[in-house]
């Protein structure tokens, strides 16, 4: 439920429900470097309980199956990404700040733990059942998060009027992703982060009211 | 290998190869409805030939599997997109007209055609010899009409002249291929197209000098 074992904060007493949520873990953790490595396709249940050191069965007094295994490793992931973008920004005070932060933050985390990356970005889009039935609110979530930015930009003035945010939403995600993704796939050595000031510039001229708060912008 | 049947411009006599050619069509027509239907992993060889009123070993005879068939779709698709962006230019004389032309063209096929916009967006992607392994050259050829466009706009002193083209290049095909997945996983009761002017003007903003070439950018 919580983050990953290195950076856990609340590593108290070992109760009954810690017990199941580290073996859970484990059992997820396992997941990320199989899944890596091998892809969703070729990943059995019985590969993933070789890398947890659990018997196969056991997979299954968590997770329903691969699928639900995979959908379960997202949400874990999407809850620790949620925190840490909250976190950047809180220390932000206007809208520009905080778009610039969230989508150095996206990208920090790619460069960062790029086999959870690939999970989410390539092998998560193999899973029919994620991409046409799971509903997926922490998504909802993370698009929120930045609608919300570009809403603040609107009314404080320094974003352009007719804006459309829930569609600008779904544009920025998708740059972000496809940089992501291209970088994964290839041999990763550019900086992701020297790419996203890039990005940031280019968004951040499009959304904002210009020439009014942009008067050196080229 | 050309446009679809309603659209061919070169039905004249029917050589050996051209009954290959129209067999061969004739299977990858069945499978755009049965793909779009089904979703990649649950139709069989079977499905698409009962569809094309062929025999199951039929299919062999030109495609060597599931996944190479779903190749030969993408490509008959994208060389027919790659043609009709490249008419969409040449009427165009500067590159803020052309990437205006291409952004548009692109929403415009993807409304005009969901099902084979819905293979190529999400079906696809459930490929992994398709995202992992073919090399993808249409879809080169794809990225460099943007690529060249973004470097043309820089010679011309419209575009500012420290964008990176690789990469904005992949940033603008990832918003319009999340808006477009977007529309597609959606009722689709919004207007694409309408979408493309919004999504056109704040790219354009995004890639311009400014404020010299957009006093009235707001």
């Amino acid at each position: 439920m919580s983050g990953r074992p290195s950076k856990r904060e609340d590593a108290k007493r070992p109760s009954t429900e810690e017990k199941y949520s580290t073996k859970q873990e484990r059992i997820l953790r396992a997941a990320i470097g199989v899944l890596a490595e091998r892809g969703f396709h070729r990943t059995t249940i019985h590969d993933i309980a070789q890398a947890a050191g659990v018997a196969d069965g056991t997979i299954y007094l968590y997770f329903k199956n691969k699928d639900q295994l995979l959908i379960e490793l997202f949400e874990e992931v999407m809850a620790r990404a949620l925190r840490l973008f909250r976190d950047a920004l809180r220390e932000e005070q206007e809208a520009e700040g905080k778009l610039r932060a969230f989508l150095h933050t996206h990208l920090r985390l790619v460069e960062h733990d790029p086999e959870v990356a690939q999970i989410i970005s390539v092998e998560l889009r193999q899973s029919s059942i994620f991409i046409k039935e799971y509903k997926n609110p922490l998504f909802g979530e993370y698009l929120k998060i930045i609608g919300e930015i570009l809403q603040e930009g609107i009314e404080e003035g320094v974003f352009r009027s007719d804006l459309r945010p829930s569609l600008i939403t779904r544009a920025i995600f998708g740059a972000m992703d496809e940089i992501s993704l291209a970088w994964l796939l290839s041999r990763r050595d550019l900086s992701l982060e020297e790419s996203a000031e890039a990005l940031c510039e280019m968004i951040l001229q499009g959304v904002r009211r210009c020439p009014v708060s942009a008067p050196s912008g080229a």
